[in-house]
């Protein structure tokens, strides 16, 4: 026998998202059986709510439900700096840390040859465009520190070295709270090339 | 800042389902946000479907989308034999082997002075409504081997033991597959117990 309808439905809706496998579908299935009803229209809402209302920011690509997003039109931020992540989860961790006060640049993926994804593919145009205007003195380079993010790191500063503004790329090292007995080579010689005087 | 608000609602929703944090919450919200629309609206519409389609077997207990129950009214099943489970769950366990042909019934929670749920609060009575026309012949207690699912076994056993009804207890001993070296002590004491001849 299967499931009645409805629940493998259920199932088969959870089992599409990354990370869970067709024992926690069938679990969380069950689950939402059991919860309130007003709890579980919520949950639907939310879900079509936040495919359909979301957007990407015309200025800086972040996810926003109003254009433009709450960062690129708040006055009080440095409209002198720019940020370059890879994905509005950057946008979301650098906030996280409260201490940037500059705005983003959300390229949407970073160069890689080897799947096919070149400058053309990522929002690089868009923020050759914002740079024209001459408010921008500072462009800080945070895509990923692996292969991918370092070449599209590389491609962008080459390309916007000509126009004099100052680039920077934030700093590899080891983790805080991380163990020196762990740490890979790569990171070591990183950390230890970006060693600084006390 | 925060993240714009539909997403925010939708991580809410996510963070609500059992053995989902924060963190894992926020990375299927953004996952939702790049799946086809398509797929987001059956989701959406399958969690409300499940909770409002589905509703309890008025015989047996099981979760189904139309009453009674396909297992209930599949006139080729065993109609003496009665097979009684803790949860819906359960009864799709027992259907997964596909060795057993007779009815279930679906208790809905087990006897826990603990948790204060006693004999009135599970669906005994409706199992002694069952067994009175003199059709079932065997009662298969299938409860967990645990401390509330063995007592549970023993209320309805001794309720159930005046009419001369057949009652069991499905048996206890080590699983297959798993190894004698990490069996605990109670399951190896039941497995030396319940042994058969060759």
């Amino acid at each position: 026998m299967h499931y009645p309808e409805p629940i493998s439905k259920l199932i088969d809706s959870f089992t599409k998202l990354p990370g869970i496998g067709p024992k926690t579908a069938v679990r969380l299935a069950f689950f939402v059986l059991n919860m309130k009803e007003d709890d579980v229209l919520d949950f639907g809402r939310n879900l079509v709510n936040a495919k359909r209302k979301l957007t990407h920011c015309s200025v800086c690509g972040h996810i926003t439900d109003k254009d433009p997003c709450s960062i690129c039109s708040d006055g009080h931020r440095d409209q002198s700096v720019i940020c370059v992540v890879q994905d509005p989860k950057d946008v979301i961790a650098m906030e996280r840390m409260r201490e940037f006060s500059g705005l983003y640049h959300v390229l949407h993926g970073a160069i890689s040859p080897v799947d096919g994804i070149g400058p053309e593919d990522i929002s690089v145009a868009d923020l050759l465009k914002r740079l024209q205007d001459e408010t921008v003195q500072e462009l800080i380079l945070a895509t990923n520190p692996n292969i991918e993010g370092e070449a599209t790191s590389m491609y962008i500063s080459r390309l916007v070295k000509p126009t004099g503004i100052k680039i920077t790329r934030i700093a590899h090292g080891l983790p805080v709270g991380g163990d020196l007995e762990y740490a890979d080579e790569i990171t070591l010689s990183k950390a230890m090339e970006g060693r600084r005087e006390l």
